[in-house]
């Protein structure tokens, strides 16, 4: 149920991240390790921030193995931050509209996970989207309703607090239906200067989530390595499952864990508690 | 903005009414002359009654005159009820599930034209769907909408009646939102028994309707035409434009009409008269 | 590197053997447990004979798992004699026109397997199609190339002979181009009327190759299940590898072996072998 | 049958010529003026120069007018040079690689216009490409063969007259097979730093062809136009058809002419002269 990655630091050629590294997220559509399927073939996303207004958003139904426009895009885009995501689809149809990353404005989103009982609670999630955000809804997917009602509940001006008001409110709209609530997964939010992940689970483990360790402890692991000689003290990867080379650079995000990253190599965890909430069920 | 054609007789290869035909619906998909847009490629649908449960639906994001597929079911499939539709896409985007027709258990149903104002009125629109059959949304078109306000009314008990309450609620919901109601086109409806067409605009002239003569008629005009000696009595085809071929065979549907055709070659036609009705935006 | 499967006997709703089996075809394009990949995602195809002249052929990018247009044909179309095949790319584009199978009048063709060197080959063989067959070759798959070398070699009036006249012309090829000749797989043909198969490799294992048991062989061992007591003495299936359903029917062909079906439930197997030929290198 | 246009100049989004230009070519797509069509509809191509190594090509079977990620690369990616296509078929099929541009290292190719009698001459204007080259043909449409033709007869060194031996040859092929010599269109050529253009037929009128005016005449014209005045000295373009505003700064290219552009504003025209030549049927 989908692979993610993030970069955030010097400006790359996308292709190195994507093609150039071994089990990278391409490699992970096709055969992914620590995903609940091996295979995420049911599209790609790609945004990045760079020349013109806001992030860019490329999107294809294709998988990520066989797209040569994302081989292209990749080998001739340069960005200092973006996030891609292969999808495995659980019920919701394969088309672009249903394709991470989601964008408004200068936000993307993504997402590695499932909110459960979903088409019993879409009426009132989406019910719950500002009135003034709902035409933009133009897919299927639980992740873009997630991603409008974090948008409602203040995501420009706290990322994770509006996440964690977000899925406060789908558990307890789950629990006044009288399903188990379950929200289940990773996401990945971005504004084109910040970078933030979640790793959290209503119940069982979560699914995977890593980010690379600070460059200087990478350097000191691999002091001979070309590609990570040439790492700078900015960048960082968070990713659904690690790429293969240099292992040990990758640290787990614990379940129920925020993270952000910023310039500058920060990266701060906080623990992610979703704020109690009434549901969206009107009395 | 789109244009459709239905056919209800004999079982036939869907190819004589797609492809053999002058100035058909896939010429029409290139070189509309009738509607408010010369060109309709932004995807194609079929939906059909013949082997197995209930309709067949075949939908495209192709251009109906490039799609290969749509070529090969049309010279492999015979029906004796289909309807087919070509897009022209009016905001939206261009994907299957913005695809006439749209499907629900045995009912088809296309539409030419558009609800004005939707992106205003779509959560409005939204909330008024029956809540069982709100998961079936999967698109962002203002037909699937429409469609299903009409299941929710009652259209598989009084389809003409059903389309006269969605159509005067969406007219009572616009003038609540202070907004000029407007409902424009064509609607086309089947059980796989039967044909339903409407034409009707709050406003101005709708989107053009036709429907074939009976077949003693056409067979009094063309006696020669070896296509019209193969007509049997129960043939008849509905249409937003004519074909090219058989002048005069054409009746134009009045603004403001529904039409019902039966087996046997039955054509009925009766006022269409939306609803009065309140709104859906709460008190 | 694909899968394929065939269905001769009595007409069925194809989703019968697509859908409603256990690992059929389709799962196996997710799943695949003898392939040289688990996935077959790089497109599908079906082609079956039934109303209208000929063939008919669908083709489509979109993994078989997720073409909502493939289970709708599958659940609405019904047929005496289909191919199916899944597609998983070794180097040439995904694209309709590499998608089998390839149709030439009456005939279908599908390929599981490779060319070895085939790129090096390519201009050669391509040069040995016969000049009236060129124009049809639209796509760059090594299959499509062997089926219009075979239609060059007779397949119309002697098939399995027209086979190993195509494989023997490209292990002739390839070793007088210097290279280890390597033609890898299995092959499936039909005229509407009969099946055949090969399975066949220059070296090596070949890819494997199924035939379900003859009826009565079924029934014995199976007398109370129901899919089974709908079975006629006619029905045949041929598959790259088994459907999980009904263990113990499953008839493995030998390598270097070909098959024909026909009607009446006859199955036949005799050796392949390539004729000895000279190569297409002018000298 | 085609449009194209390619701008060499300063970097600039490209979104500047395709979507902020009154009539520019996406609009062309759907309603060109002077083509054979007034439909583009089948696919698109996007080849630029910019970061990476050699071009970049975007190609994609949507029509360039319902793209959504043609409208996000064309606002999100800077470039000095950079070719667009809309492609509209006449019989091979609507699939990428018979998309334009076609690449070989640095080197981008468009065309408009066609060969007549193509598939009679398909296969023996194949076997005179280059056997190195002859893998790269994965499409099927004339202008990918007429590409590697042309880099056969040294595009790389002498890119008009390569086009001159290319356009003599097919003649004389055509010839020998007994066929009516019929090369129709217009040629654009780039390897990142200069650009070439051709308009020629063979016989009656050739495809549209214009050039920008030197940019001192446009701001002469134009002198209170606040696009006009970003414009800088190294700036031209080529077009199929002029974009709507700015009426009076296009110069159609004289039939049977060939065009170079440079850097420093540089337009030189000359006589393109098909150089005699033999055809390619073996004697």
């Amino acid at each position: 149920m989908c692979r993610w990655m993030a970069w955030l630091g010097q400006p790359v050629l996308i292709e190195e991240l994507l093609f150039k590294t071994q089990h990278g997220i391409v490699d992970q559509s096709l055969h992914s390790r620590m995903g609940a399927e091996p295979t995420n073939g049911d599209g790609i996303g790609l945004g990045w921030y760079g020349a013109g207004d806001g992030p860019a958003v490329y999107r294809s139904v294709a998988p990520a193995w066989s797209d040569p426009n994302l081989r292209e895009l990749a080998a001739h885009v340069e960005s200092p931050l973006f996030l891609t995501h292969v999808r495995a689809a659980i019920g919701s149809p394969v088309q672009e509209t249903n394709c991470h990353p989601f964008r408004h404005g200068r936000w993307l989103f993504v997402h590695n996970g499932y909110v459960g009982d979903f088409q019993a609670l879409r009426r009132d999630l989406m019910l719950a989207i500002d009135p003034a955000l709902f035409p933009e809804v133009h897919g299927s997917t639980d992740t873009e309703v997630v991603f409008h009602l974090a948008l409602t509940l203040g995501l420009d001006r706290d990322p994770i607090g509006a996440l964690e008001r977000t899925v406060g409110l789908i558990e307890a709209t789950a629990r006044e239906r009288g399903r188990a609530p379950l929200v289940q997964g990773t996401f990945g939010v971005s504004d084109g200067t910040c970078l933030w992940a979640v790793r959290y689970a209503t119940e069982g483990r979560p699914r995977s989530l890593f980010a690379s360790a600070d460059v200087e402890t990478i350097k000191g692991l691999y002091p001979d390595n070309e590609r990570v000689a040439r790492l700078g003290a900015d960048d960082r990867v968070v990713v659904s499952e690690p790429f293969a080379d240099l292992p040990g650079v990758w640290h787990e995000i614990s379940p129920g864990t925020a993270v952000s990253v910023r310039h500058g190599g920060v990266l701060e965890e906080r623990p992610f508690r979703p704020a109690a909430a009434r549901g969206t069920v009107a009395a």
